[in-house]
């Protein structure tokens, strides 16, 4: 809350990062435990709001909302070889009851597919219980060996999984499919960050699935911050954890499954390096913590400009807008650089003589604009205005976003664009065979392949030779830096 | 989803609560952790609402949100002796992540005054700090030694902590009383559940509190349910983690801070015993998981039926009603039995000549009564019956409970009232030196001594002498088994 100045977003991103989540007061990282962090109300009031229209969307799409313990027994990870290679690394195991060693150890959930496909198997029963659409708001836990870091990396994270069961593969794709239409209309239509979706390589799978997923964010700075995933898992898990059911023709049968995994502490990241500016943070209409701000204008020399702003105050609060009324004592230029550095999408001025004009000032944090608006038109301004911030913020984010996709036709353009872009470059195969050539483009260039688009169809670029090994290319893959 | 019947909730209560969670489909036992339970939508549902209407209540009253880890270091645990001989039975413990022994133990948070009081010694600089007021909405983890029961105690559960720092102990006092008032309004106001505030005697305080209070639920049967608990922490706890503040008189002082812990899983348990019947569950309609079902009758002779009761659902789901349409193959009485079992407020029942009339049928699952209605007069009527139904299951709890309230005169009376009721009587003292008096009536009758009133000023019974030692009576009592 003090006056020192951020470093700059366009110059220091890093530092701008670092800094605007403690000045904002978006998170404490002074906490004893490594990678894990106190998330304060600036942030945790937007990471509600997320959470609302993911679950609003899911609902809409089917899926029934459940509470799994964070306690998964040993057992149930070690049925299903990969996935507990995949995991254990990461896992936090909880061993001592009390002064009492447990008889099984427990994981701390790093992701519940153990715990749900147990279930799974005691509830399904006929085709008649397809599909099975559940999810679960729920933290995970892992142990993280990679740096970690505020929102984009931490050892406890907040997410949404859903977990799904189908008749046919055909259906399962087809869910796979909209659980990245979800991602767009939340991710993209709501909080304004434009992704390209994904399939990853072979070697990026997540483990124990037969197709993954992932849609990906860029910050205007280069790096990409994964978004949600979703998976294809296919029969196999099921399998392992005895999911059948009866099929119309009496026969039993194993049915396909999916899993999404919007993981809204990183989208959060996506939010703050997305739409931020030198001046701090900006938020979307929707999803700002607080989405206006009344500054009172000297009211030390006329006492009923307080009256006017609480009696505003209220009127709003009613209308269910989020709205903070700032009565502290520091001068009004003071309260605008505080609030605009904590992003809040529309400010209201209120001076002495505004009283008898009835008339406000209005600040609007994307535009940097002033407008005068008529009290009794003030709802109808806020509507109006918020909608348009909002609309601003995701059309200058995909101006950006678009303009940093850049072909590439050699390893040395990759290595140019990687780390300020997102190289598209023809290449191989992404499937096992192709893991050499990918090696030696995260060797060369510091980019990993992000995968294959699955939303357009992407032509190969001239005479179509993969770029490390000059075989014939069989898709376009895109390369960047991440998180 | 059998039709095996219910047993019954008049004769057989306990036997009836473990059958309608499964029934119902409230929780799923069979899962791999002792102890701990899968909540299914029917609950979660109505949990989720319950969290909204507390939510909102301690943000108008100036609580601010935030998210904690999960994972507290146990030096933070073992800075207070009290705290931690307290909870250290019960804290499940992260000794590892992945293969690594980790260098200091971590506790999954039991309660996390441990982990909020550090970060307050972070905040709280000024007097202008105060007051200084937060929560979380969390799930806690303790490793229970007595019996689980669902909802009622389980190693996993799910509640809000408030955590709250105040300049005087009157200030701190006055945040007490209002958190009672909180679980009046929420509670008993819209969950429908009476409660009486006790403050707890000397031998049942919380680890580390100067003064615990706590509402007491009574099913009708007479066994107590523990709701809401509030305390005063006063300055010890700050001081043992160096939260303190610079005053107005520019001297460095320590603050009083309280705690208000809602646990929302056990409250379901006072939904479900209180408002249920023979048939089944009741829900207030503001919590229900569903506030409508609409049975279509004989859709197969008249197919318009499913489009009429498709075209109803749409409208009340748009205007925001949780409403469900039962279109399976079962006979219209199946479904009225499912959905009574269920709980569910209103029913309206489409048949053929209900097109033309344009009047449905509304069923009311507490009154049993059936009315027709005018088409164009559906909401109106929706909302006068959900309200009506609300206050009608509010005042039949009430009376119940008002009858379970029974005076006694001596450890036989007693007897004969607990376990079917509360037995207020005399009581010498509730301090350490009433804790012998106090065994006595645990050993002989079976119940414990919930506390003293802080609600009403209680007369003493007749001559005023504890109803054990015979001696000065200072207090009246209150007496019962509970869960």
């Amino acid at each position: 809350m003090n006056g020192e100045k951020l470093p700059s977003y366009d110059t220091n991103p890093g530092e701008w990062y670092t800094e605007i989540i403690q000045k904002a007061e978006l998170a404490d990282i002074r906490y004893g435990v490594k990678g894990a962090l106190v998330f304060q109300p600036w942030s945790v009031e937007c990471m509600e709001k997320m959470y609302d229209y993911f679950e609003a969307d899911l609902k809409k799409r089917g899926h029934k909302n459940y509470w799994y313990p964070a306690l998964i027994p040993e057992s149930y990870f070690q049925k299903e070889a990969e996935h507990i290679k995949g995991f254990t690394p990461e896992v936090f195991w909880v061993e001592r009851g009390g002064e009492e060693k447990l008889e099984e150890r427990l994981a701390l959930r790093p992701t519940s597919e153990t715990a749900f496909y147990t279930m799974f198997a005691q509830w399904i029963r006929s085709y008649k219980d397809l599909p099975f659409r559940t999810y679960q708001r729920a933290n995970v836990y892992r142990y993280e060996t990679k740096a970690t870091r505020p929102f984009l990396r931490s050892r406890e994270f907040y997410w949404i999984e859903t977990h799904c069961a189908f008749r046919t593969k055909e259906e399962a794709y087809q869910n796979v499919l909209e659980d990245m239409e979800t991602t767009k209309r939340v991710v993209y239509g709501i909080f304004g960050i434009p992704t390209i979706v994904f399939e990853r390589p072979a070697w990026d799978k997540f483990a124990g699935a037969g197709r993954t997923f992932g849609a990906d964010a860029i910050t205007p700075q280069g790096r990409v911050v994964q978004q949600p995933s979703t998976h294809m898992i296919n029969q196999h898990f099921p399998k392992v954890f005895g999911v059948k059911y009866t099929d119309s023709d009496e026969k039993e049968k194993t049915p396909y499954t999916t899993c999404y995994g919007p993981a809204i502490s990183r989208i959060m990241a996506s939010v703050i390096l997305t739409h931020g500016d030198n001046k701090g943070l900006k938020f979307p209409f929707e999803i700002a913590p607080k989405q206006i701000v009344i500054i009172p204008i000297l009211a030390e020399k006329e006492p009923k400009v307080i009256d006017k702003a609480k009696e505003l105050l209220e009127t709003l609060e009613e209308k269910g807008y989020r709205i903070e009324l700032d009565t502290t004592d520091k001068r009004p230029g003071e309260k605008f650089y505080f609030w605009e550095m904590k992003g809040v999408p529309l400010r209201i001025e209120i001076g002495p003589k505004d009283l008898k004009t009835k008339k406000f000032t209005m600040y609007r944090r994307d535009t940097e604009e002033k407008t005068t608006i008529n009290e009794n038109e003030i709802i109808e301004n806020i509507e109006k205005q918020g909608k348009e911030l909002s609309e601003n913020l995701k059309k200058k984010a995909m101006k950006t976003f678009n303009g940093l996709i850049k072909d590439a036709k050699s390893i040395d353009e990759i290595k140019k664009i990687v780390g300020t872009g997102i190289a598209r470059t023809n290449f191989c195969s992404v499937e096992k065979d192709g893991v050499n050539c990918a090696e030696t483009i995260e060797k060369e260039t510091g980019g990993k392949i992000r995968g294959t688009r699955i939303d357009i169809e992407d032509k190969l670029i001239d005479e179509g030779k993969c770029v490390v090994c000059g075989k014939k290319a069989n898709h376009v893959v895109y390369i960047a830096k991440d998180y």
